[in-house]
């Protein structure tokens, strides 16, 4: 048989998952019967049966649904280096090499999930998301020609015509630190070498960021980061199967110049160099975590090729080194706002190679992020059928509402409440803090867990198990259901306001000047201190819930909708918060309890996607251009919304099952003027969106 | 009169000089009317009657030539804005501004040589080149919109849509230290900014490298370097002119690492960091000498935007921090050939904005480098109908030969007797050295001249002039000249063989062990040291002067002609050599004398033209693409023509003129054994090339 015979009867090869199929010469091997037809079949050696990525699994038999009949003898025997191969590392039953196999006949491929390049990797946490690989770092096997007396030319230059014969790279760009080591590792490689080349976007010119001589056999990683005000997370992923190997968070060492992003703003502010002083604390903070993330996973810094960055504006701009002291004040500009594409180099992200790759996601408004852009990225809502409703609650909750037709985004100043700030025995989120909290609505007992400790208070064993970390406060999910759990006990009444012993018919409550509070927990330990709910506290929760729910129902409002089919609730906080408590409290505009669920740490989440796939970059760039921002401060509806949904909407009926609860929007209910405790606001009855029955 | 009317009724406009011409609607202004037809007029403000770089001299009455008449009314009268400059700043008789002036009939309008960008730029120094103007980078006001908080945006994209909108430039990048200082830039200029764009080809994506508020009425400027193994000279020069505003010159710090590139790349391959520490000594230079030249300038650093570089191969790969160790051996590979793109930090050139741009020229091969493709730039061989020859003379020669159909290159090792070393009484060119020798063929007494004095040694007062330098010792251009005219008055035979006192009639020759030398002068300050020209510095000449003669009979053989009908000498030696002697010594290959001249510093002329031209970049990198590589190592006649180039080829007739004289082809001459002193060398008798009369 020669290529030359009439199409027709060349062999038809078919890939499975993708359905690639086509005609080509007898001989062709099932890699290049791939390249030719696009089907999605990973190689990084070239071809030159080394690195074993082109595995295959033929079939063989009747296909009336391709209307073929593959024979046995439609593939070359086995050769010697599959033979090889297959005795040293071994080939898994009915698998090929690519590369090696010859197609003769009519034949259907099947491509194994690790043999693709796009790959979609499945999560192993339930509550993540899969990722279609796509990376932006890609290993290529590469021969390159030896110098020549008489055809002077220089090492560069030879790999890169090697990558264009061999790859079909052409006009491939070096990175000036590789090629500082370019011909070192050339003749350490006896001219073969493994190129990493990086891809901004799809259409972009490769890049070479990484050499290494002769085959590398070893995987390559990136790092996932969401820089937060507080903490940051930073997960190190392998860039082939999107595996995370290792992950871990440090407290943000910006803490020290302000705890909250305003704060911090205001540093920049006041003092000359504060700015600089904030970025050079997060950059020396990210190289400790990517030290130590490295070290967990025994991955050395010559390995890892690429970083994403997720943060809201404040963090984006420190981490880059932009003064964020314009993202303080109307208008809140920002000095940059679509995606940033960098080198460590440019960071000072020492710990990395001066080569590695920035990626930066969008931030979508002064106040709306690229955390939040990557929240959307991982629960798309620009995809979704229902009505979706993304909250990031943080000391300003961001806040996305839409569907597959149109997305909108605003943020809203929920203050640091939900964090634990400003609330008496509030403290953050860590061993000792309570973090659930039930009361029984006969006896206003309270019951409740602390983090670190799976018992319940009034479970055996739980003084002791608690011993090491005590009971040290409450962090922002406790005091949500605390707060929840009194109104529904009947503790606190519509208003917010707390009654007297007497009124709630409990030695619990206790008086605090003119107001009162509720005893979640008297220490046992000889110590003085009680742990309270005061008056206090619940006015700083209804300011912060109602900020959110004000951001909520304006979104809603700007879509033109009452209806929310899905809540996510996002971020380390919205994580943990319970649904029922968060809709009992008037949080989160109603929606059947069901479609409230929390996508854990979705920032993270969509930073890992970014990570893994240059078509997330671009279609989250895509969409942050389309979201329609809307801008709270200066929207009159919005404070609207916000004085009218002060109160605590849950109808008192303590005996039922919380499940059960016929929840009612905020909105229904008239905010007594005490309530406020800012001044004078505007109120006024609303009666448009009164719903029932969803909580259920 | 409308846009409407017919095509043939509108305004007819000729540009002077370019020949564009058009036909435009009414009301069109000038600069419009330019940009349309493709005229070249320069705008920085884009047409806001700020910077007056688009000023045009209109001419009214018949033209004939062009078949039309132009009236004075052809265009709108001296509006306000055109009043007010011509009161503030005063415009030329007869001027007008472009962007004010509408076109209103038929007219010829003539763009001033200094309204052009890209004007012809004619260097005031005689032996320099015409540079055409096509600066990378350019500067362009422009208008950015404020940020609003209903539509929000960063500083970067709503600049980069002024950009797009304003100078349909799209898609421009910017780089990180740019975007670090662009908010306060913006609001300091109150949303008006002054943005220099640079582009690395005509094709690239424009990069923002440089941002000023408001419009900056200032020029930009570049350093051309020449980075040499002994000196290191810079010229800063106007981006917009192309004037040269200061130069200086400085001593390669590495000489302390090694006198000659072969004792660096030694010095690099014994010593761990070697190259570093080489790499970081240029680079620390280079600031400096970039800092003493903008001081004297009075520039700030700020306004300094982009540098080219050249070099010989080892000096380009110390500077850009790449290994010299590959170009110490055979086969002399370069880690990159090709041009290379770079920033200000890459290079740790602090002295320069981070963001400034480095550009340095291609090599052409292991020993012919950076350098020798700027003098190809300058003296551009590529264009010569005649077959000319490039000679850079230094420790290696770096020699060319060809013509506009083909160009060859290679390198030969002089070694350093060309700069005075390993010469009894060399040294550099400095004041004090012997540089012009005559020697009286009747007396055979020598008389001389100094460096740092215009004075013969035989003239009045010579002795005074030099009373502060006194003569330290004999250079390059020196020795050639002393040798040549030994060579002229009979001291010196064909073979380089100093005769006796006797033979030659002379007490001047003196005996030194079993050979002779010649007394040059004798100090007269009671210092018992001679300068002597001895038989082992006329060896050493010859070694020298038969690689440089090999190398470029070579590139005549391998072009496959005898014949030479220019020479040009470059390089700061190659400058003053005087090219009588030369010829004289058969340091080059015959040629008439008065088509033998020097280029001066060929290689600087060469960086600047690369400077002020994306064009020239383009131009060197594609003819360095195309020039045939020639290794003399390898090459077998190399060897024979150096044996056979050995003799000092003037024919002895002392009486005559030296421009009389008949010289006669090197390879003419067989060379006695005794000569070479480098052990068994092939020799044979060659007659294909003999030449005459060429020396008038």
């Amino acid at each position: 048989m020669t290529a030359d015979r009439d199409d027709a009867c060349r062999p038809l090869v078919i890939f499975t998952p993708s359905g690639r199929r086509g005609r080509v010469p007898p001989g062709t091997t099932v890699l290049e019967a791939a390249r030719k037809l696009g089907a999605d079949l990973d190689s990084v050696c070239g071809g030159r049966g080394i690195c074993s990525k082109c595995q295959v699994s033929p079939s063989f038999g009747e296909f009336p649904k391709h209307g073929i009949t593959a024979n046995v003898d439609a593939l070359s025997t086995w050769n010697e280096v599959e033979e090889r191969y297959n005795r040293v590392r071994g080939l898994k039953p009915g698998r090929r090499l690519g590369c090696q196999t010859k197609i003769l006949g009519d034949v259907v491929i099947d491509v194994p999930l690790e043999s693709q390049v796009h790959k979609q990797v499945v999560r192993k946490q339930p509550d993540e998301r899969p990722v279609n690989m796509d990376p932006a770092v890609r290993l290529h096997y590469v021969e390159v020609a030896e110098p020549d007396l008489q055809e002077p030319s220089g090492d560069w230059e030879r790999l890169r015509d090697a990558l264009a014969d061999q790859w079909d790279v052409g006009k491939a760009t070096i990175d000036i630190s590789v090629l500082q080591v370019l011909q070192t590792v050339l003749r350490k490689g006896r001219w073969t070498a493994t190129v990493a080349l990086h891809r901004r976007s799809a259409d972009d010119v490769p890049r070479v960021v990484a050499v290494w001589p002769g085959f590398r056999d070893a995987p390559i990683f990136g790092f996932a980061v969401d820089v937060g005000s507080t903490t940051i997370a930073a997960h190190l992923c392998d860039l082939t199967t999107g595996t995370v190997v290792a992950s871990a968070g440090v407290m943000n060492p910006q803490i020290r110049f302000g705890e909250d992003l305003m704060s911090r703003v205001s540093f920049a502010m006041l003092n000359k160099g504060g700015a600089d002083d904030m970025t050079a604390a997060v950059r020396e903070a990210l190289n400790l975590l990517f030290m130590e993330i490295a070290e967990t996973a025994a991955v050395v810094p010559d390995s890892i090729l690429e970083a994403v960055f997720v943060c809201n504006p404040v963090m984006h701009h420190l981490l880059v080194g932009l003064d964020p002291v314009e993202l303080g004040q109307a208008p809140f500009a920002l000095a940059s706002a679509g995606s940033l594409s960098l080198t460590a180099r440019d960071l000072g992200l020492t710990f990395l190679k001066k080569s590695a790759q920035i990626y930066v996601l969008p931030c979508i408004a002064g106040h709306v992020g690229a955390d939040c852009a990557a929240v959307i990225l991982a629960e798309r809502p620009h995809r979704s059928s229902d009505n979706l409703l993304l909250v990031d609650v943080g000391t300003n909750a961001e806040i996305v509402f839409g569907n597959k037709d149109r997305v909108l985004a605003c943020s809203s100043p929920t203050g640091p409440a939900f964090e634990g700030a400003q609330i008496s025995s509030g403290q953050r989120a860590a061993p000792g803090a309570i973090e659930r909290v039930r009361i029984n609505p006969k006896t206003k007992e309270p019951r409740f867990r602390v983090i670190g400790c799976t018992l319940w208070s009034d479970e055996d064993g739980f003084a002791d198990a608690v011993a090491d970390t005590g009971i040290t406060g409450i962090c922002g999910s406790g005091i949500i259901e605390a707060i929840a759990e009194m109104r529904i006990a009947g503790i606190v009444d519509r208003s917010g306001l707390i009654g007297s012993a007497d009124q709630v018919g409990s030695a619990l409550v206790v008086p605090e000047g003119r107001t009162h509070s509720y005893v979640l927990h008297e220490r046992i330990d000889g110590q003085s201190d009680r742990i309270l709910v005061t008056q206090a506290d619940i006015r700083a929760v209804q300011l912060a819930k109602s900020a959110l729910y004000a951001g909520a129902r304006l979104l809603l409002d700007e879509f033109g909708t009452d209806g929310v089919d899905r809540i996510v609730l996002a971020g380390a906080f919205g994580s943990h918060i319970s649904p029922k408590h968060a809709l009992a409290l008037g949080m989160i505009p109603d929606c059947r309890l069901d479609r409230v669920s929390s996508a854990g740490n979705a920032a993270g989440t969509g930073a890992r996607m970014a990570l893994c796939s240059l078509a997330a970059r671009s279609e989250i760039n895509e969409v942050v251009h389309r979201i329609e921002k809307i801008e709270t401060a200066v929207e009159p509806r919005f404070q609207e919304h916000f004085v009218n949904a002060n109160a605590l909407p849950h109808a008192v009926d303590p005996f039922a099952e919380l499940s059960k609860i016929v929840s009612m929007s905020n909105a229904t209910y008239n905010v007594p003027s005490a309530a406020s405790g800012q001044g004078k606001r505007r109120r006024r009855r609303q009666s448009s969106s009164s719903s029932s029955g969803n909580l259920n």
